[in-house]
């Protein structure tokens, strides 16, 4: 009989990303970007028959899709080819081309907060008039008037919640990512949730629970973020509940329903509980998937998840309190679960005794081609995860095993750990990832002639900076869009981060020897492997110019580099056809310098 | 509050097309091929859930989706940029890239006909070592065997079906569009469905209802093609049931259930009926559209229906005997059954008093221009009918009326009407437009100063052909893959074509004063009207010479004449971004000639 071949490396191209989602107050429609017809665009579903339909085209990616409760209309942000200026823009109820709402010139972002419950005003962010802090207004859609609530000052400031009366809105004020205070403004004036504003801590998620109350995720003073609470009337703070080792990375709030859903984070995994405020109770939720990207309730008290793990793709989950539905099927091309790889989670000691946790994807016996990838997440406050990577499982097929180290500045692992990455780009982190490569030499997994050494965003320039200082381990360098000189890259990002940037990463005039260093540039003699470096053109975070310095220099010095660069992408590829682009072009390299 | 404008042209080009399809005997799994990601390809749906997944990726136009009974593999037909040589490969149970099965040279055409019951032999025709006539063959799995079934001698032969013990084989004969013959295989030799071969009628849909008895469509002495059986044993043609003025243009036999299901067309729509062989009654089924383009049915007795409307995309419906339930939503962004034109159904008398059915679409008042496009559809044995095209929405939002007589050749009036276009392509089908014109004039629909020509196909030598008779009525022409020359034409068809020329267009020897009339390119000299032409460069039926010549001639002539020729296309535009650019151009061709 008919006789079929295993999956090929093409039909791993085939899984589309599903991005932002929201749910009609009811439950019944569902609105999600998704790249299914090649570019993002925004696509609904009625919940009770599945089947998706073109809801906004603007072939555009999106930061955030809200349905009007009353039906009159959806919002959704935008921006263009990747530049990450989000702009708003108001959809019709039956959908159709996205209109300008809340828009500005082409470099402002407008960030979309909040809509009332009445679905008459907006609360957003905004960079104009105030790029590096971000203004907080509101919209009125009857008066068609803008009224501007808070002028941020001393760091970028994020509306959190308002309260249902519109009297109190809570904020979030961002110093670092390892720095976030929470505070509310009230007739009265302001008022911080925590209670010391110079203890270093984060404060995410905030919810008022009344008019009184707010709920919230906090780390303050805890290597852990947990449950807490702040009451405006007593001024008080208080822990409500913690997880233990497990860091609440996010929290949700059903007002029907009063109960809070509470997602936390432990290593590689997440985990989902319900917090129920009429009879103080939480539990866990078991979950059919390991890593969640986001989630919603309806009126109803069903809940929506857009989540995923190593071995399948994201798709949005229906649980209705009992059991759980799988809405979309987002899947790979004549794939199934068994032909995917799903990682070991190992550990090893760093130089300096710390633990270091890895994930581990070894290629099936079949495929294997003997080399051995090693990724250095981006971030490098983030985290390598079970979450779906197309591009591994592609690697995975094509016989290359993946080694992914969660080196010092990872999330996951406490906030201490967090924050050893902090003025200290390339030290540390870069000797965790040293030792994350002899332990593969250790183990037999790979050697200097069968390790590759691949890396995105601030996996770049950690592939960069490998490759410059220990160019003894590895066969080539893939680099996608990553920094290649901290000096240029200070000065480049995006003016909202740049108060952060002190923590983050120094100061280029107080640390010059550090910067110095820490720099991919400064080793570029070494840099004597293959390399490809891949850039978006419209990326705002890490800008083109990181990575034409780099390749003119190399080349100028006779060194072998590709380059491609995707005109009408940032920092990501969101178009289908340049996606299977960077991977066809990937693995050509790889194969090529075998 | 927020406002929204009315839908734009834009909106009308992102419905899907929805092609073959195919339904797994539990009913449990669909496939369909779908341009949904851009290119057409298969995509299954899970009935119980109906998100669809892409199931296999080759980026071709389909002509067949053929589940295996017991769920193995997956059959189906691609061809090669629209070239419509189709050739058979085999998908794996859970998708996957389509794997060559039944496949040859890439001039090659292998078409599927049948999947023996236990899915280990397939019936196919080819045009290998028989072009004109073709091979009936079938093909072992478990011996890797084809066996030649049956040599094409006098006409195009195809497979039509096969008894249950694959004894007997039923095949159609096609000496043209209105003279096709069933005829069966048995081991005693041939036999004939219907009494006389020499009197010109049609045969189609022949299904063995048993080893001894297949039942069909046939126009055999009458105007309208009703059901008909004819028994082996006994060598006896009966009619079964006819229905009146309604013609009977396909029929499909559930065993499981000893069903027939019938579609009747009557002018511009269609009918659905079942016929019960156990009781040996039959009845309407009422249905929520007005066009159907497939149906099937599962082991379950389910029916699914591939079906439309002048003003709803075609999508995949399922009657469980009771209701109906749409199981696709390809609609168009954001535009709901309001913002569409249902076309009028209009009558007019010809030159010599025949009378011509027309639908007539009137752009509604808020959108109107004020212009009329006169439209011929091809064929031109087929009919403008309550079916959807994208296209015709598009013209009305921009408001252009749009008008398109069904002219003496077209099919739903009659045996006789149809034939009335053989051997005369350009006489009375022109005069019958003319007469249209002069409708439209004389009702004030339009005016010479207000109408617009557009057509493809046999559509497009008709607007050519009036283009250059009747320059007067036209403020500018269109031509989609239109004949400009029938002496070229008659040479440059498929070869399996050609059997049918001389009854269908004439013969060029014998005719050929008649040929240089019924020419478009006989009337260079008075086509002076600004031209747009638009042609696929793989187009096996009307080839790009046909379009290269007259648009040469013109030009040389000083004419102004727009050409767009789409390199991976044939005689249609499958691909998404294709199909927008015809769209877009032939927007701006009208607006600039208005």
């Amino acid at each position: 009989m008919i006789e079929f071949p295993k999956p090929t490396v093409e039909q791993y191209f085939t899984s589309y990303n599903i991005g932002d989602f929201s749910v009609s107050p009811d439950g019944e429609k569902l609105f999600f970007s998704t790249n299914l017809n090649g570019k993002e665009n925004i696509w609904a579903m009625d919940t009770a028959d599945r089947y998706p339909y073109l809801f906004a085209e603007k072939n555009e990616a999106t930061n955030f899709v809200k349905f009007d409760p009353d039906g009159r209309f959806v919002l959704a942000g935008f921006d263009k080819d990747g530049d990450e200026n989000y702009q708003i823009y108001a959809i019709g109820p039956n959908g159709g081309v996205p209109q300008p709402l809340i828009t500005g010139g082409p470099d402002e972002k407008y960030y979309f907060a909040s809509l009332s419950e009445d679905g008459k005003r907006i609360y957003y962010n905004t960079s104009k008039d105030n790029e590096s802090f971000l203004n907080s207004k509101v919209y009125n859609l009857e008066t068609d008037e803008h009224e501007l609530l808070f002028e941020g000052d001393d760091a970028a400031t994020y509306i959190a919640d308002i309260s249902s009366d519109e009297k109190n809105i809570a904020y979030l004020k961002m110093y670092a990512n390892t720095y976030i205070l929470g505070m509310i403004q009230t007739e009265a004036g302001y008022e911080y949730v925590t209670p010391d504003r110079d203890n270093v801590h984060t404060v995410g998620d905030i919810h008022f629970i009344n008019k009184d109350e707010v709920w919230f995720a906090t780390n303050y003073e805890s290597e852990y973020a947990y449950l807490a609470k702040y009451n405006l009337t007593d001024q008080e703070f208080s822990k409500v509940m913690d997880f233990g080792d497990e860091s609440v990375t996010s929290v949700i709030f059903n007002k029907e329903t009063n109960k809070l859903y509470i997602v936390t984070e432990k290593g590689v995994g997440d985990k989902l509980y319900y917090y129920d405020l009429n009879t103080q109770t939480s539990d866990e939720i078991s979950i059919p998937f390991e890593s969640i990207d986001q989630y919603v309730t309806s009126r109803s008290g069903d809940l929506f998840v857009l989540a995923g793990s190593a071995v399948s793709p994201v798709n949005i989950w229906r649980y209705d309190g009992d059991s759980w539905i799988q809405l979309t099927k987002n899947q790979v091309l004549g794939v199934t679960g068994d032909d995917m790889v799903d990682p070991e989670t190992v550990k090893y000691e760093s130089y300096d005794g710390l633990e270091i946790e890895a994930l581990l994807f070894r290629a099936k016996e079949e495929n294997s081609n003997g080399y051995t990838i090693f990724w250095p997440h981006g971030g490098p406050q983030a985290a390598e995860r079970k979450f779906y990577r197309a591009m591994f499982q592609m690697l995975l097929n094509r016989g290359y095993n993946i080694f992914c180290p969660n080196f010092r500045g990872s999330t996951g692992y406490g906030a201490s750990f967090v924050k050893m990455v902090e003025q200290d780009w390339g030290e540390g982190p870069r000797l965790d990832n040293v030792e994350g490569i002899r332990w593969l030499f250790d183990q037999g997994i790979s050697s200097p002639e069968k390790l590759f050494l691949v890396g995105g965003s601030y996996g770049g320039y950690m592939a960069l900076l490998l490759h410059g200082r220990h160019p003894e381990y590895f066969k080539a360098v893939v680099d996608i869009f990553g920094v290649s000189d901290l000096f240029t890259f200070y000065n480049s990002v995006p003016e909202h981060w740049k108060p952060i940037m002190e923590r983050w990463v120094g100061d280029p005039e107080r640390d010059i020897e550090k910067f110095t260093e820490d720099s991919p540039t400064t080793y570029l003699e070494t840099m004597t492997k293959p390399m490809l470096v891949i850039q978006g053109a419209k990326d705002p975070r890490v800008v083109k110019e990181e990575s034409d310095q780099i390749v003119k220099k190399l080349r100028n010095a006779g060194r072998t580099v590709e380059y491609l660069v995707l005109e009408d992408e940032g920092h990501g590829f969101s178009k289908k056809e340049n996606e299977i682009k960077v991977y066809e072009t990937m693995l050509e390299f790889l194969e090529k310098h075998q």
